[in-house]
């Protein structure tokens, strides 16, 4: 028995990730997916979802790779018939859209996945074990890229709605809040809003735990040379761990403990089947949750114009 | 059997409506209250909360008057205690906080009210019972106040954290997902900030419920002459109602259909003894999460410096 999946957007992740991983597992089976645009070769492909779905009723779960501001209402259409949903990351542009897509898989009896595959780095889950044996004083999040490196041409990412920095650092927040085991609450954010732009460029944010850990993340999208992926913890007794690379490395100590090769997206596809397999959801809001109240309370300052 | 309560905070909202609220109902008695300044006549004082509840065990409940940034400590604190706690609006400084506060009232078995105060306006549940009879089209906010005239000195309101215009617009927004039993579902949103704030001056929404029905909201902190505090609802079939004076009246068709006077906090005790009654909480997220989704997607638009 396979899972029959249909691909609701064809962009870049579709290509790079989602179609590498369905192909991957032999419990998933890639039937067709669906773009306004073209589609990769040996995809069959459909101009819309609701067209997809009406050649093809065996399909069981749809993959939603489309821009957040329409999963929400492409979700809503694929539960309402009966279809499986994995939300790539973000699950939906506003944190509200998330929770209905939830409350709305919960009472059509289907699955939802929000996908976020940074959680599903190699270093992850032992970073969890780890702090879970002793008691954390605090944690630090240094999140630093290239803007014109890792995002040529992506202009929506300063639009509205964007995330600007947070769309790399919405990562590390995915990776923090499973690492707490539940919200990261945002006492002050600094933002930096490019004069020409509506999302930060830069964003410091002084955060705490539900259990009083201080947690102090900064993010910046204009990093040249070493790029930076890292959560560095600190336990009460002075012991270090850290995660770099995103997750895909942890040290211990100043050694480095684990370094494995990074497979996020075949990690999710099995999660996923799981979850179908025992009729469970998993659409987990506190990363998209810490981002809304980062911009609710955030100091905004105005700096130079963006230009890429 | 009275509930004893502690207020904490003693500003303009206790005096005002807290303690006369509480004065007025038989079913509760006022012990004390806490605050670093000075308290009215009447008040027994303590300089902070720790110092109110070791003098007086027998406090049951608290309510929580302070600003909202220290709301989710103060919370946290009175709740390990084993009290019961009232959250002026909005209940907490981010959604993370309030989401936790509801968590921490669960596991330890105790009441928490997150008190929007405008749902007990008197036209507010015949305007749901209204809606819930029909099918429905549109519904329109307008809530437009004069800065100057209802918030003088209350610098803090166009800081980082204050919400801005959004400080009485989440009064519309409570009322509203209210009316729609559920998230009000921000779609664009566009924010006018002074140059010299970190908080919105003038807000538009382009909200969906979760039913698709279309709302939109307009938020103005620079009304001069006739202030309006209103919800317009449009049914399928043509019909209108509407609520004025922050739902104080209610017209249907354009005719007065209800005028009440006000009596929002006496009503929001009520509901707060039924709630410790039956071992209840109410601690709804939605009006606050409207507006951290509203600046998560908001296009941010620079505009003339405010001054007081």
């Amino acid at each position: 028995m396979t899972l029959k999946i249909g691909l609701v957007g064809l962009g870049k992740i579709a290509v790079d990730q989602h179609i590498p991983a369905i192909r991957g597992n032999k419990g998933l089976e890639l039937v067709a997916g669906c773009s306004p645009a073209s589609a990769p070769d040996g995809i069959l492909r459909y101009p819309d979802m609701g067209a997809m779905l009406a050649a093809h009723p065996e399909i069981q779960a749809v993959s939603i790779c489309t821009p957040p501001q329409v999963r929400h209402q492409l979700a809503g259409e694929a539960i309402a018939a009966g279809k499986h949903v994995f939300l790539e990351k973000p699950p939906a542009a506003t944190v509200g859209e998330a929770a209905s897509i939830a409350a709305m898989a919960a009472q059509r009896g289907v699955t939802a996945l929000a996908g976020w595959h940074s959680r599903f780095a190699p270093g992850v889950e032992s970073a969890r074990n780890w702090m879970l044996a002793r008691p954390i004083k605090s944690i630090k999040i240094r999140w630093k890229e290239n803007v014109r490196q890792w995002h040529p041409g992506q202009k929506w990412i300063f639009e509205a709605g964007g995330m600007g920095v947070f769309d790399p650092g919405i990562n590390a927040l995915s990776i923090l809040t499973r690492l707490l085991g539940g919200y990261a609450l945002v006492r002050k954010a600094s933002l930096q809003v490019p004069s020409n732009c509506s999302a930060p460029i830069r964003a410091d944010l002084d955060m705490v735990s539900e259990h009083g850990v201080a947690i102090d993340a900064e993010f910046d999208f204009l990093q040249l040379g070493q790029q930076t992926w890292s959560i560095f913890v600190e336990s009460e007794a002075g012991d270090t761990m850290a995660l770099h690379l995103g997750g895909r490395t942890m040290e211990v100590n100043g050694k480095v403990v684990l370094d494995e090769p990074e497979r996020e997206y075949p990690s999710m596809y099995e999660h996923f089947l799981g979850l179908v397999a025992s009729g469970r959801s998993d659409v987990d809001l506190s990363p998209l949750q810490a981002v809304a109240d980062a911009f609710l309370v955030g100091k905004l300052s105005s700096v130079e114009p963006y230009y890429e």
